[in-house]
């Protein structure tokens, strides 16, 4: 099933609406943990019901997964997997590299999506089989780099602190094989990786709304896209996209060795 | 000495026509180090021309200080210290946390300074004794968050792998004390610290030109910015940047404590 672009552009512009006045602002910030730190913002909130909103009025019969809210219809074969803040702590930190994400499942494969960046007016989604980015007007399709080797590889992940005892030995693992390391990136790593600006990223933890949106871009721009046993990533754990299957696969071998 | 709005304007735009036309695109990556990774674009050697022959023009009496090129003028009291690209590895990874910094320092103190980021179209700087922030036509002052705990400050630093060994378990103990840590930032984190989003900047082999243009930003938002020693931030090495000067006391104490 395809969603039109149009109906993407609809999606990021609402939630854009009530992220972006908020953003660097005075927006409540609600620990949602007892004892631990998830800031939750009212733009969190707010987006995620004006985004179920849309996709309720066009696709009546598809169900709806959130973060912040209860899943609606979701015997439907067609289930929206909406994050309208991945990355919130960037988006606390005043630092544009958070994302709204919107991913449509079909019997569980990820199918469509998008990433948004209202801040720097950036749009990535799957559309017709193909990964496209839209900025300032234009719309242009995107590729993965085509990089093979980790030794040539630039490796993203949002912080080596994420990954727990022997996920961290595998990541760091990884992180010896590659050429440079960047640290930070949340979701916007996924959408550099599909433009073909980094090749690899390698992270752990991640929930099914913070990935299944940006597997469809990454797919359509020819990369490879799994959890570390080569295994579906729709169901978040443990994640390592790449550029490239052979890319991926010498990735997968990495962290699979032992000690 | 107090530098016209009106002419950072003009070194922001005239970086920027070199810069971003290369962001992301196919601009020629050298390696200026044997062995070691050092990213050089042509985007930076450009840039870096481009502000010296505006600089020479408007002040031919003073000196001028690059990464790419060779010093001019050095016996003037008034230096300006210009780094088209800082952060490099973000440039080439597509992340818009990269910027051109330049900075004028009077007899070795730092009195002027900007930060631009020309994807995002932002301009941060100090002038007439005031920090302020332009984006999108609209110039407005910031000023830092005020914060004094640790125990509520958010810290940035590019990476942990940048602190030898020493220097790595001080910066464990400041990361420890805080409520939250983000890494990847680069020079936007002491933009942001300015600006009031994050509340404190750690981290170590800082050049001259990475935190000279930053200083006097810092300052004029109401924070404070020095060496580990509380010493000079000029001369670069290692820096602690903080909303006030109660946390960048406490960061101090942190950092100086044995063990």
């Amino acid at each position: 099933m395809d969603i039109p672009a149009e109906f993407l552009r609809r999606l990021a512009g609402a939630a854009a609406a009530q992220t972006l006045p908020r953003f660097r602002g005075a927006g409540a910030v609600a620990n949602k943990l007892e004892g631990g730190f998830d800031p939750v913002t009212e733009a969190d909130r707010e987006a995620e019901q004006a985004l179920r909103q849309l996709i309720r009025a066009e696709y009546p019969g598809h169900g709806i997964i959130g973060e912040e809210f209860g899943p609606e219809n979701i015997d439907s074969s067609f289930l929206w997997v909406v994050d309208p803040i991945d990355g919130t702590r960037s988006f606390i930190s005043g630092i544009p590299l958070w994302g709204t994400l919107v991913g449509l499942t079909a019997d569980g494969r990820a199918v469509a999506g998008m990433m948004a960046q209202p801040f720097t007016r950036e749009l990535f989604y799957a559309s017709a089989g193909q990964a496209w980015y839209e900025a300032s007007g234009v719309t242009r399709r995107i590729a993965t780099s085509g990089k093979t080797a980790l030794s040539e590889a630039t490796l993203c992940t949002t912080t080596p602190a994420m990954f727990t005892e022997n996920g961290r030995a595998a990541y760091d693992r990884v992180e010896k094989s590659v050429r440079m390391a960047r640290y930070g990136t949340d979701c916007y790593a996924y959408a550099m990786l599909a433009a073909g600006h980094v090749d690899l990223v390698v992270e752990t933890g991640l929930q099914p709304y913070d990935i299944i949106a940006l597997i469809p871009i990454i797919a359509a721009a020819g990369g490879t896209v799994t959890d570390w046993n080569g295994g579906p990533a729709e169901r978040g754990g443990d994640i390592v996209a790449a550029a490239t299957a052979e890319l991926h696969a010498a990735a997968l071998a990495v962290l699979g060795a032992a000690g």
